[in-house]
């Protein structure tokens, strides 16, 4: 656990990654990655790999995206899924929400990946530590 | 409002500017960015500017930093803002939180944000458009 604070002058540099941070009336901008961790059930795992029927997930995601989009009135969702095999640190999924304020942003954010990780038919499988 | 949905191959690139993604035992990073909106009770404004008296503003946000990172269990919790003048659409604050799960970085994210707001002292001024 660490924390840190940093006050600087004037306005933070953008990222490059983040096309859109200016997005009209965005007052809110939420990056969620998913990072694969090192242990499964205390067990120690070299990878996961996620399976997918592109079409098919990438459907389920669009609706699941435009329902949570209008439920809470957000200015964009962005969602980017891997597929195949991502090692451990690595990241497996990009979340981005554009929202005029951060309360529905935030509400959005926790019940796009629950649904998602629920309903979206995107299967992972371990791989074990050798 | 938009939504868009991509799925991809392998892991996702992770930022340049977001250093310490691979901190151990995270299993998700959420960063927000507070971005500043083009109008203020329905008037249009050019920017706001943010004073703070920096050592008692620094103090207060590590503070509450670590506060909230003990309470939710956080891996780290990092806070960026800006002082002076930050134009409409431009970031004036930057939190990214690292955690195990997604709960409890999300829950201490919206926590962080509303005791900022409401304890530490940054005090925004705005600037209207002429």
């Amino acid at each position: 656990m660490s924390v840190e604070i940093h006050i600087v002058d004037g306005p933070l540099g953008l990222d490059a990654s983040a096309p859109g941070e200016g997005r009209d009336g965005a007052g809110a901008v939420i990056v969620f990655d998913g990072i694969v961790r090192g242990r499964e059930e205390g067990r120690p795992l070299a990878a996961l790999t996620y399976e997918a029927y592109e079409p098919m997930a990438s459907r389920e995601l669009a609706k699941l995206g435009d329902d949570i989009a209008r439920k809470h009135g957000l200015l964009g969702l962005r969602c980017v899924h891997s597929r195949g095999r991502v090692g451990v640190g690595e990241c497996s999924m990009r979340v981005t929400i554009w929202s005029a304020h951060r309360a529905e942003g935030l509400a959005a954010m926790g019940e796009f990946i629950d649904r998602l990780k629920q309903d979206v038919p995107i299967w992972k499988r371990v791989v074990w530590k050798e």
